[in-house]
C-alpha cells in the first residue's frame, strides 16, 4: 500500500542492521568494481511474496534484474525466481537480509493462500484475516504478505478501527459503557468492532449499531447459534461477524463454514514457517557488457 | 549485550510502529489518569526471554512492576510472569508489541534450551549456534534469545568475523585465492572461518591457519571422517569445526555426536513457534495507592 | 490520541528547529542555573488548546508548573493560563515555539467551538469536521485542536478510510469501476466513502452499499433534494451524508440545517487565526526554594 | 537558501506524515504502473511560492513536469501553474501535502508582496520583516515565502543574531547589564539588536554601540520622535531602527512612513490565509509515450 | 550554547557509534548490577573542557558524580578531574568515547588559552578566532572548546554571517558585483564580511559599508599599512579587521600586534593535540550505599 | 568496508551540520543554475585518503568529476587531486566539510604510511595498529584512513573482539576470574585478547589459551624478555603479541624490532596533523557543455 519511495526507506534500515561496520569478508576478497550475475532460487513450492521489496532494493542499489514472477505467483521447487546483475560487494552485503525478508513474507503468503484456496474450492466465501500478532517492526511486511496470499489485513495498527476488547470492557465496567463512550467520542470515519463473550453482549452491541461483532472463543456450534439469533432479531444484514480465538489450520474449516463473515487467525503471522530461498552467484567480469 | 539506555531506543521504535496515529479505542473509552494493574501470563511451559526488554519499557513508561522470573527462567503453563501497574492508556497501547516481542524471544529461547538440555543430559558438549537467518530488523533480539536459551550467537552481523562462503570462493576463483586475500587484508583482531565442501579444501584451509572450518552439508559420517583426517594431519587442536546445513531438531543429535565443536541451525530463528502469552487487566482506580 | 511519551518526541523535534546552534542571546546574558518564574497569558478570549503539549514539554525539561485550565477550557482576555518555574535558559529557548504551537491550536479550537456552539444553541446536531487541508507536518496537532473544539477529525491520513474522490473516478473511468475495485480489495475494517457530483452517482453509491456519501459542492437546496431521494429509495438509514466544498463561516448554518450528517470545512485548519498568547518572566533567584 | 538535496529530506518527511500506512483508496482502485497527467491550478490571483519545493519533490519521485512560473511570479485566477506527468499512485499520495505547502507559502508571499508593493508605489523604502511567529516546524518555509514576497526573513532561529528582549532585560536586572554581558561574550560575527521601551534605554543602547534598536510598541509619532533624538545625538547613521508590536495591514503604512528602517509584522506568518490551489488529473495510459 | 537536553541527543549518538552490537568483554565478565566508583585523571597540565558534556552524559545514564572543576578550569598533571559512581557496564561502555571527547575539547581549549594568555600578558586585546576547519561532525564541540579557552567561535556554520570569499568573487566576476548582490539580497540581521587580497578591494569594501574586512594572507607589515590607509580614509572606526591565512603559534604575536581586531587560526581545531586523560575504576559492591 | 550507499548516509549527515539554515553568502551572490569547474589541490606531499568519500558525495550531488589518484596514492605538493564540475551553490556548500574530511583522513594515512614504510625498508614485519582513541563520531573514517595508510584497524568498536583490560580485571578481582568468565560466556566467533602487566599474568593468559596478549607499558627490553619466556614455555606459536602504551613516532622502531606481532599507537588518530588541501573554483557558464 505504501508507495515505493517510502518503502525504500524502511527497507534500507533493515539492510543496514546486518551490515554493521561492514562486510569484512567480502571486502578482503573481492576487488572493487567486480560485477556478478546472481539468482534467487526457491527450494520449495510456494506463493512468492517480497518481489516488490526486492525490486525497490535493486533499484536503490543500481542492480539490473529480470523476473517472470510477481507477488502472489505460485512457484515450484528449484525455480529461479529472480536473476540480477551488479556490484558483487553490494549483492553479498544484502544477500542475507533480502532472503530473510522474502522467505518470511513468502512463508506467510503461502500458508494464507493454502487456507483460502481450500475454502474457495469448497465455495466458502468467508474471509481469512490476520491479527496484530506479527513480528515487532515487521507489521507492514507481515500484513502485506497476508494480503498477497489472499487474506485480509485486519487492523494495521491501533489507529485503524475502533476495536473494543475484553480489557477495555474490564476498565469501562461493562460493554454498555464502552460502546456508549465510543459512539460519543470517535470519528464518523472509523468502523466500530466489539469483542463479545456471550449472546447478551452480542445483542447489546447489535442494537447499539456497531459495524462488526467479534465472537471471541465461541465454538463453531455457538457461532451458528449466534448467527441464528442475530437473524431472528433482524440485525444480521448490517453487521459483519468475525470469529476469533484458538482457530488453527486444523479447525478453521469448521469455523469458516458457520456463515461467519471473517475468520481471524494469529497463526498466519505468529508461527511463520519461512520458505527456503537461496542466492547463487555466477561470476562475470565484463563490466557494462550486460543488459537485461 | 547492549546497555539498557541503548536498547531503550530500539524498543521504543518497535512500539511506535503499532501505535500509528494513536490508540483510538482506548482514548474513546478510558479516562485520562486511569491506573490499572495488569499481569502477563504464559499459556505454555517455556523458557522465558524478553524480561530485560519488558523492564526497560516499563521504566521508560513509568510503570511499576514485580516479577519472580528473569531471562532464562523456566516457566509453566498459566504462570504469572510479570505483574505491573500504571497508566491504562499506556499499557493498552503497548500490550500487543510487548507480547509479540516476548512471545517470539521466548519461543526461540525455549527451543534452543530444549535442544541443549538433551545434549547435556547425554554429556555431549557441542555448542548449538544460531545462523543469520533471523527476522529482518530483529537480529539483536533473535540472537539474544538464542543466548538466553544456552546457544551461541554466531556472527551478529557481517563485521563480526571473516566467514568465507561458497559465493566468495566462486568470485575469488578458488579457496586458495580467497584465504590468501583474507590473510593479507583482514585485521589481526578477527577470526577467520572458511566454508568447505570437500576434504581437500578442508586441508588447504587447515594448513593456511584459519581459525574455524565449516563443514557445509556434510553427513554425520563424513564429518567423522573429516575430523579423523584433521587429527591425523595434526590440525585438530588449533581449529574449531562447525557443522552446518540441513540440521534439524530430528537429526541434530547425530551431528552433535561427531565430536564437531559447533552445530549451527537456521531453524532456531527461521521457523519460530512463538510462546502463547496473554495480558490481563484488573481495574484499580486509587491513584498512588499502589506500591510494589 | 497519542500517548505522552510518543508525543514528546514529536514536540522535541519542533522545538529544536528554532534553537539552531543555540540561543546566543540568552547564553550571553543569563548565568547558568538561573531559575525564573514565568506565566503564559492570553490577550484574547479563546478556547484553549495545547495544554497537554505544554505539560509534556514541561515534564521533559524539568519545569514545574500549575494551571487551572485544560484543553477545551474557555479563557478570557488577560487570563493567566499557565504558571511555571525552572531554568531560565531552557524557558527562553522554548518560549517562541511553545507559544506558536499553543496559539495555532487555540485558534483552531476557538473557531471550531464557536461554530459548533451556535449549532447546539439551534438544536442542530450536524457534525462539523475538518479536512486534510492542514499545515504540512502539523496534521496531528491541527486535527487534535479541531477535536478539542468539539469537531470531528475526519481522516487523519490516507490510511484511515477509503475515500473515493473525483481524481480516483477520473482514473477508474467511472464511479462503478471505482466502487467495485474498492469493494473487492479493501479490508473489512475500513469504512468506504464516495464523493459524488450528481444524483445518479449518489444512488449508485448507495446501492453499492458504501458507508458514507460526500455531496461535493452541492447547494443546500440540492442537498435537501438528495436526502429526500435517498429516503424515498430506502437508503437514508444506513448511510452517512457529508456536505463538502465552499462551506464558510458565513454559510455553514444553511448547510448544517439540511439534515446532512456531517459538514466538513477546510477553513478550520487552512486559514488559521492564531490566538495572541504571550510569555512573561519574573525573576527568582532562590533555587529549590520554589514548589507548586 | 538550502541546497535542493537538503531540502529534499525535509520535504519527504512532511509528505510521509500524511501517507501513514498507505493510501488505501488509490491502491484499491488504480492499477500499478498507471501514468497520468495532472495540473495544479490556482483559484485566486496570487504571488506563487513553493515552486522550488514542487520541483524537488517531482525530481525525487520521478515525475516529469513543465511550468511557466517560478517562485515570486504573479499568477491569476484559474491559471495552470504546473503540469506534470507520472505514476498515478505517487501523485495521489502526494497531492494534499504538496497543495497544503504551496497554498500556505503562496498565501504568505502574496500578502507580503501586497504590502511591499504599496510601499514601493509610495516610494517608501522601509523593509517589511517577518517575526519568529511561524507555524512550528515550518520556520524555513514560512520565512522563505516572506523572502519570495519581497520581505526580510529577520532571524531564522535563535542562533542568527543577538536580540535582547524584555525577558532578557528582566532577568539581567536592567538594559545596561544585558548589553554589557553581550558585548563581552558574543562573537564578533553576530549583530546585536536591543528591544527598548523608552528613549533612555534607546540612547543607552545607541551609546553602547549596538547594531539595531527595536522600538517596541511605539506609536508612529513616538517613533518619529525617537529618530529625531537619535539624529540629534549623532547615532542615526550607524544604527538600524526596527518598529515592532501591533503592526497590522491597516496601520503599517503609518509606521513605514516614519523613516524607520524595518517594520516587522507577526501577521505575515501567524494568521496565514492560504491560497486556494487545486490538482486535477487527466488520465493517460501510454507509458513512456510522454515527454515534456 | 545549546541547552542540555538538546546536547544530550548529540552526545548519545556519538556514544552509540563505539558500542556497536554491545560491549562483549564487559558483559562476559561483569555481573549485572555491579556498581563501581571511577575517576578521570589528567596526565598533563591543561585547560579542561567537556565537563558540561560529561555531566549531561552522567545524568542521562544515572551516574552520580562530583567535581571541583568546570569548563575552563586550569588543571595540573595527575589531578583528579571527576569522580563518579554507577553501573559498571555502563561506565565501561562509555569510557572511551567520553575520554576521546574530553581529550579533544581540552586540547583545543588549552592551546587557545595559551595563545590568549600570552596576548593578555602583553596587553594586546586582539581576539583569537577559530575557523571552520573543524573535524567533520564536531563543529559544535570544537567551537565550544575554543570559546572555553577564551577564543571567538567565528561562524558556527554557513548561515551565521555573510562571508564573501575568493571563490564567491571568482564566480561573481569581481568584488563589486559580489558586495552589491549581498547588499541587495541579505537580511538586515546578518553581518557582512569580505575577504580582500589588496588595498583596492579593501577600500571598495570599506566604502560599500561592509561590517568586517578579512585581510587574506597579508604579512604583518602589509596589515599595518592597510590599517593606516583605512584610518586615513576615515573607515577604521566602523569596521572590524580580521587577519587570516598562514597564522601559526610561532607568528601569531606579530599579527596580533598590528592593531588588527581579530586573528583567525585554523590550527586551533585542525591540528589538535589531545590532552592525555585516563579513567580508573575502583570496585565497590554495596549498591545504594553511596552518595556524593 | 561499508558499501557506498550506506556510507552516503553517514556523509550527508556530516555535510548538513555545516550548512545549518543555508549558505547565505552564496545564495545572495550566485544565480541558480550556475555551473562551475573546481579542483582540489594539496599544499603538501601526502598519502591521500577520502577519495572514495568524495566520489560518493559527488555522485549524490550530481557533480561530474575526474581524478588520477585513489585512496592510498602518494601525492605531491601543488598536485591537483580531483577536478569536478557542477552546480556552484552545491559545491560551495560542501567545500569546507569535504576538505575537512579529506584533510583529516589524509593526515592519518600519511603518518601511518610513513611509519610503516620505514619498517618495511628495515625488513621489519610488525603490524602498526590504531587504537580506539579516535575523534568521537569519526571512528569509521579514522580507522579507514589507518587502513589506507597500511596499518591495522584493531577493534572498530566494543563488539569486535573480547579485550580484557585493567579495568575489567580490577572489577573481576584478578585475571583468572576475568579469563574464565570470558571463556565460558563469549561466542566462539570472537578472538580473546588480554592486557597483562607482568610475566605471571602473561603466562596465565597463555596457558588459558587466549588468542592475543597485550603487553601494556612494557619497555622494549621487557618485551624481548616476555617473548623469550613464551617461546621457552611453548606458547609463542599460537599467540599474537601486541605492544601498547607510550609508543610514539620517536620510539616505535625500538618496539617494532622486538619481534612483537603488533605495535598499537594512539597517536595515529589522537593527535592528527591534517594535510593542507584547498578547493579552487573556475567559472564556467555553459551548462551541459561539459563532460569528463
Amino acid at each position: 500500500y505504501i508507495s515505493p519511495k517510502i518503502l525504500e526507506a524502511k527497507l534500507i534500515q533493515l539492510l543496514y542492521e546486518d551490515v554493521g561496520m561492514g562486510d569484512i569478508t567480502s571486502h578482503a576478497i573481492i576487488p572493487k568494481e567486480t560485477n556478478v550475475e546472481a539468482v534467487i532460487i526457491s527450494k520449495e513450492d510456494a506463493v512468492v511474496a517480497g518481489i516488490e521489496e526486492f525490486i525497490i532494493i535493486a533499484n536503490f542499489f543500481d542492480l539490473q534484474f529480470k523476473t517472470n514472477v510477481s507477488d502472489g505467483s505460485k512457484i515450484v521447487k528449484n525455480q529461479i525466481i529472480l536473476s540480477f546483475y551488479g556490484d558483487a560487494l553490494t549483492i553479498l552485503a544484502l544477500e542475507r537480509t533480502i532472503l530473510n525478508l522474502m522467505s518470511r513474507m513468502s512463508g506467510i503468503a503461502t500458508i494464507t493462500n493454502k487456507l483460502i484456496t481450500k475454502l474457495h474450492n469448497l465455495k466458502v466465501n468467508t474471509r481469512i484475516a490476520a491479527t496484530r500478532k506479527t513480528a515487532p517492526g515487521l507489521n507492514y511486511f507481515d500484513k502485506k504478505a497476508v494480503l498477497i496470499g489472499g487474506g485480509d489485513t485486519h487492523r494495521m495498527n491501533l489507529a485503524d478501527m475502533v476495536l473494543i476488547k475484553d480489557n477495555h470492557i474490564a476498565i469501562a465496567g461493562n460493554i454498555q459503557n464502552a460502546i456508549d463512550s465510543v459512539k460519543k467520542r470517535s470519528s464518523f470515519s472509523k468502523k466500530i468492532e466489539v469483542e463479545v463473550t456471550n449472546f447478551d453482549e452480542m445483542l447489546y452491541a447489535a442494537k447499539a449499531g456497531v459495524d462488526i461483532i467479534m465472537l471471541d472463543n465461541f465454538t463453531p456450534a455457538k457461532i451458528k447459534k449466534a448467527i441464528t439469533i442475530l437473524k431472528k432479531e433482524g440485525y444480521r444484514e448490517n453487521i459483519l461477524i468475525e470469529a476469533s480465538g484458538g482457530i488453527t489450520q486444523k479447525n478453521y474449516l469448521e469455523y469458516a463454514s458457520t456463515q461467519v463473515d471473517i475468520v481471524s487467525m494469529g497463526i498466519l503471522t505468529h508461527n511463520v514457517k519461512s520458505i527456503d530461498l537461496t542466492l547463487e552467484i555466477k561470476k562475470r567480469n565484463e563490466k557494462n557488457s550486460y543488459k537485461y
